[in-house]
């Protein structure tokens, strides 16, 4: 029997709500499925931060090393400012682990409404690929000068190297999906030095692969086809930035942030890969049992997938689109309906058992 | 008589064919309201570049300094790449002469549907105010290292006058629009340094004006619920990329970017502000004569505004506006009409003359 170790982060607000679903569900399917799936627990937020400085120990990082996959909820929170939490947990973990790839689907499901006319289920249907561990978020900068006279240097750094396997990573992916078209989000004419080099790694990479079409778009005109035209995209890569800002417009364009998963993966499996949804953690809504479930739950098929349990993965999926095909379910809140976290997570799991 | 003179410079692609239909729209109302318009032609262009190597002479900015306004189509062709052609033009004129705020209205205009379900005219109506002079635009940074190993920096730098100022400015503009509300795209939990300060900086300007609600997201989140609920907005305010992302998705979520305008302002006065379509030169449809003109008019209707000439700026979008509304009006075919500029321009022209 396959057997493998989950690291659990439930870190902060709704992720504490969300990720105990997001287990059990996982659990569900590894039994009907006939693996094993062992969770681990860390209690590293920022609840952990305010009692002892530190987002995670200082060995947080070893510790998580020996783990199959990272199972995260949230991070962030009111009372710890958000370049604290985030440089102190998330990012660390997927640049240390090497997670070049963030992998984000942009899907309209089943019962619900975008917010754009004339688009149904199936409308929308693409991919985000984006570079995770370099670029554009950097702590190489600082202050200096006072007062009135105050600068702040921003730096961003793009390796030939980490351009170059994101790159290819959405080549490869788009040929793997059978779908072969790779847009890049670019904004060479005014970002000086960075961009036109993307343009140019975009261009050599895109050479080695003949059958896969190409185009590219600033990352302005980009924004504003995400909703004039969704449908036309197949495979989109972008910077850390880019990536991240059209990775939440997207699910923003198929109706709800809410149900967005995500990976940060480690192609080369040397580290665990790390899977979360891409909503946060929500201070608005937390420790009301009303958070929507699907975020999470999706990004654990996202996982099993990666761990090679490709037909769990596509039970779990199934699973969701049943639920939000019937029209007796009962949705949370923010797809308009009364039901609570455990309330819709309990319907996942009965279509999951083919109930 | 009020007299001024304008720079114009109509670049490349369809900046040919728009900016000589703004020019006829603003004379007319000129010659109706009683104040006199003299405008000089710069002939700067990518053609310019190919043939001289320079985007526009090395006096240029001195000969555009002593107009009381510029008024642009658009920058950039095929053949010369983007990152050459608006450094060597459209963002030295910006920094020049010290054009630090881009305003740009996002408006559902009548007669124009937008891609959102429900949302008719009115029902979009904000701002973004967009920094236009430093941040992530800069030319610091380079290439180094070689083959595999090469490394790219590219250099934001935020001066806090520079992030003051354009606060400020958003803010004071918030007032004087009788909308008591602004908010801030950020990025404080990826960009460690440069977020983190403009936060601080829009906390301690939002102090200095009480009256005035403020909320602040980022700027992946921020651009999501520009789809999800584009009501909530007033004054957006942003820094010189989140402002430009910002200010093309916002007229996506309007329907179309032909038809918006945009400022580029220096409220000091003491250099000309610049005024200019948001669409660019679009290559593939030059030389048909079949170009939106709106954009561009639009803009010369902002200029009036800051020419001090409100009364005719109001009469020029009115007459947009009842074009718009009209439904035996013949529109450009990125409205679904079978005109070209010159027949949707002659329009515009008529309902000045009230006809
Ligand atoms: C052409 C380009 C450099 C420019 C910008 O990014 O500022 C354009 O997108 C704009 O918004 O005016
Ligand atoms: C929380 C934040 C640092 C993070 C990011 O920007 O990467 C988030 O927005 C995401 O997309 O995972």
């Amino acid at each position: 029997m396959n057997r493998y170790t989950i690291a659990n982060i439930p870190g902060d607000g709704i992720g504490r709500e969300v990720l105990p679903a997001g287990v059990q569900v996982l659990s569900a399917v590894a039994q009907r499925c006939g693996f094993a799936l062992e969770f681990r627990d860390f209690d590293w937020s920022c609840e952990t931060y305010l009692a002892t400085g530190k987002m995670m120990p200082d060995d947080g990082l070893t510790r998580l090393a020996d783990h199959d996959a990272i199972f995260l909820g949230a991070v962030g929170y009111p009372g710890v400012p958000d370049h604290v939490s985030l440089w102190g947990l998330l990012l660390p973990i997927r640049r240390e682990f090497d997670q070049y790839v963030n992998l984000r689907p942009v899907r309209l499901l089943p019962g619900i409404r975008s917010p754009l006319r004339d688009k149904s289920t199936g409308d929308i249907d693409f991919w985000v690929v984006r570079e995770n561990s370099e670029g554009e978020y950097s702590q190489i900068g600082g202050r200096t000068g006072t007062g009135e006279d105050e600068i702040v240097i921003q730096q961003a750094v793009f390796t030939r190297r980490g351009t170059d396997r994101i790159l290819r990573y959405a080549f490869d992916f788009a040929r793997k999906l059978g779908r072969p078209h790779v847009t890049s989000a670019t904004k060479s004419n005014g970002l000086y030095h960075s961009m036109p080099f993307w343009d140019e790694r975009f261009a050599a990479i895109g050479a080695e692969y003949p059958g896969i079409a190409t185009d590219q778009y600033h990352i302005d005109i980009l924004a504003a086809r995400f909703v004039m035209s969704p449908e036309r995209f197949d495979v989109v890569v972008g910077s850390n930035l880019f990536g991240d800002i059209l990775s939440d417009l997207g699910p923003g364009v198929t109706g709800t942030i809410a149900v967005a998963p995500s990976a940060n993966l480690n192609p080369s499996r040397r580290y665990p890969s790390m899977f979360e949804p891409v909503h946060g953690s929500a201070p608005d809504i937390a420790g009301q049992g009303i958070a929507n479930p699907i975020g999470q739950i999706w990004s654990g098929a996202m996982m099993l997938d990666h761990l090679g349990e490709a037909e769990a993965a596509a039970m779990v999926l199934a699973a969701i689109e049943a639920v939000l095909r019937d029209p007796q379910a009962v949705l949370t809140p923010d797809l308009g309906g009364n039901g609570s976290t455990a309330v819709l997570t309990r319907q996942i799991l009965e279509k999951l058992q083919g109930r």
